[in-house]
């Protein structure tokens, strides 16, 4: 239903009806509608601890602002490594091959979890901060997961963290260069 | 043979041999061994400009080092906007799926493109520090080319050095923070 309908026309009510059980049930095993997507996007998931991208979005939001870029590394990363390069692998071959999954992928990305987050910089051009801040560090989880960049690969998250985190940081609340301000 | 030897095991006349022609007859359509690499992990080449990595380790390093990140983003852009987005998804697809390039591609990128960066950065951690900056890039050419994140699809190359060349310049030249220093 995700991929038919994208991640904001499928509900979760819609979803529990399709599969003759109570949305209740739904609610019970997958706590809320981005826990459910994420569920049904990730093929390898017995086993290994549930992502959810909520909790990710209030880990980085919860702290003082000027450090907002070492957190979001901090949790995305942490988050990865604890969830299993071979979920990370298998998510970005599923949206790589252009499966059903990118169209919603996508749609949740920038509204479940890139809103949220932009809605609270007080900033000009949040959108695109906040989606260059995510490709920043899904770059880095495909140099550690995917291609294995040795240096990438072998340093622990707080090290990457105290290294890309500033960079993340500029991109989402330092002025912007005079080209990008609106003339 | 890039597959079976990896990158650097893998010699020019080696390969004409196996094809059973002159090494200068491979020279004569591949310039240098990185481009014939390349070529060979590119599925989809025909009809399409070619990539040579080598002009991008050059445009990248010629020019003041205050803007060698912007460069940096600017030259990766360029070169797969004018390459196409399916080329830059069929290496990441092959890359993903874990097919034989992934070891010799890995090589390729860290011998032939970031150790000649790293050697002429006069920084500490060069190694960590480059390989950090070339995920950074691939992370926005996966949310333009693959993912396709609006803001960062829609973007100009130009916006995107502009926004995402500071964040690059930092990784690169900026002085670490302290607890990545050597102690």
């Amino acid at each position: 239903m995700f991929a038919d309908k994208g991640y904001a026309g499928a509900s979760v009510r819609g979803i529990a009806r399709e599969a003759g059980v109570d949305p209740a049930l739904v609610h019970h095993y997958f706590e809320s509608k981005p826990a459910l997507f994420f569920a049904s996007v990730m093929p390898v998931a017995q086993g290994l601890p549930a992502v959810n991208p909520s909790a990710l979005v209030d880990q980085v939001l919860s702290g003082p602002v000027e450090e907002i870029g070492r957190r979001w590394v901090l949790a995305f990363l942490t988050t990865w490594d604890s969830a299993g390069p071979e979920r990370f692998r298998a998510l970005l071959l599923g949206v790589t091959s252009g499966d059903g999954a990118l169209g919603s992928l996508r749609q949740f990305v920038t509204e479940a979890l890139l809103l949220p987050l932009a809605s609270k910089l007080q900033v000009d051009q949040p959108l695109l901060r906040t989606q260059a801040a995510a490709a920043t560090v899904v770059g880095l989880a495909v140099g550690r997961y995917v291609v294995r960049l040795p240096e990438i690969a072998n340093a622990s998250v707080e090290t990457l963290a105290a290294l890309v985190g500033p960079s993340v940081q500029r991109l989402l609340v330092d002025p912007l260069p005079n080209e990008l301000l609106p003339s």
